[in-house]
């Protein structure tokens, strides 16, 4: 596989058409996930979210489709575990925003080795000028419009921070430009809400589905900066980085009370990974 | 030239690379413009906002490349009277949301026949549920993440409406999903200010500065949805259609009590038009 290949109906191409409605007006979604193994990991639940994020905006998906072809593209790959991103748009049309009634869909697959090094690294969070806004519908998808998250992440780098913290309009926090927040408070496990304007996280859901087995009490609520200086534990949830502890929020150093209370999180996940993948996270930890 | 085409380095291709940035990412910016007479109009203004804008996301255009391009493609048209599309994107790059420090910009310009039934054709307006964010910097880009736009217009269409306006989180009026809004009150001409979420259009730039000299009182100043009930007259802006009357929102009709003065403005921004590239929108009308 090439770097700047993707895979569209059947075979790798470098080529997108100009014209295409997610070149011209970011009109599609798309999806992350690591294959460990060459095997997705969660790979039903990044399919159900990406049908029903592409049917919000319009576009019919072929479940099977996307799933063979992953299927395609991961017994090309040189590396055993993969980072999956499947991108779906209305496909090419004329000028103007109007969509067709019946368009025909991109579904354009790339792949990427993954590296363990992305595993659990500590983050510095700065806290974004750009808020996040519920009352658009995007807050919620993975769309192809992510201009205020390269924004925000070019801001935190330049403040020597790892990843921004975006608030919603109303001052509670949302979530970074790559990941979703949690907060460990005594024996509460606080997420933002998706209604302030959160991505439904794979990880996300699956850390608060594991939450009570570990005798965490998963909470979703709107969460203040405030809160997050003054808790047990901050850490970052995405399908590639998995689970990242925060460090410091704008240069305030965090509490680790929490650290040891996160590390089973972590291991919870690690044996989902294990039993669906046969892969050992702890290992490349 | 193809309607698929777009002009990059010289000529005509059909190829973007998947990795653009501006496919994957939405990273990147665009411009509309349309050529009377295959001479831009307002060019030098539009060439500006670009650059000003490329910059703003960190990418360095050089307006002269810009010029030379769009002379290129002008020079290759059919029609004598184009809708030139801009779009600037930070580029093909791996992997990840965080820039390059030294992108190679892509610059890729397309090209469709202007349509003089565009030109002043009454538009009857919905406002839609999705709010827009002043806390974003987008809200005041033309950047390449339009699908909220989309999903208005798709929405106002099935509401057989014509086009969407958007409020922002304050519910103040900014803009719809692809123009600038006024409101002729007596001898006033109410515009939205930027700060409220309002893209900086071209063609509201100079109705602004056309309006003292034709005894209208320009006035960026919030709007509410009330407003442009109770007002003289409702009409929009954009490059392509130039001005359009609103005749009903949400389904009741607007006021058309100011229909003259609108036709004076309207008359002004044809007088610019004519003077600058040759061509009588009157004649078009």
């Amino acid at each position: 596989m090439s770097g700047h290949a993707v895979w569209i109906n059947g075979s790798w191409t470098d080529r997108i058409d100009p014209s295409d409605r997610g070149f011209a007006l970011g009109d599609g979604v798309f999806d992350t996930l690591t294959a460990f193994n060459r095997i997705p990991f969660a790979g039903a639940r990044h399919l159900d979210r990406l049908r029903k994020q592409a049917s919000v905006i319009g576009i019919s998906l072929d479940a099977k489709n996307v799933r063979e072809a992953w299927d395609a593209v991961l017994a090309r790959t040189e590396s055993e575990n993969v980072i999956l991103r499947t991108t779906v748009t209305r496909g090419a049309a004329g000028r103007g925003l109007w969509p067709a009634a019946t368009p025909t869909p991109t579904l354009a697959i790339s792949a990427a080795p993954w590296n363990s090094s992305l595993f659990a690294k500590e983050v510095r969070l700065v806290i974004s000028a750009i808020s996040r806004n519920p009352g658009s519908p995007s807050s919620r998808l993975k769309t192809l419009g992510y201009l205020d998250h390269v924004l925000a992440a070019r801001d935190a780098a330049e403040r020597g921070a790892d990843d921004a913290l975006f608030l919603n309009v109303a001052g509670h926090v949302a979530c970074t430009t790559i990941a979703n927040v949690f907060a460990i408070a005594g024996g509460q496990l606080l997420a933002p809400p998706l209604i302030d304007g959160v991505m439904p996280g794979i990880m996300r859901a699956l850390v608060l589905e594991a939450a009570p087995s570990i005798g965490l009490e998963p909470h979703e609520r709107s969460v203040s900066p405030q809160e997050l200086l003054d808790t047990d534990a901050v850490f970052l949830t995405n399908s590639v980085r998995v689970l990242s502890p925060v460090v410091s929020l704008d240069g305030q150093e965090l509490s680790r009370r929490g650290a040891k209370t996160e590390a089973t999180i972590r291991t919870a996940v690690a044996g989902l990974v294990l039993s669906e993948c046969g892969f050992d996270l702890g290992s490349a930890h």
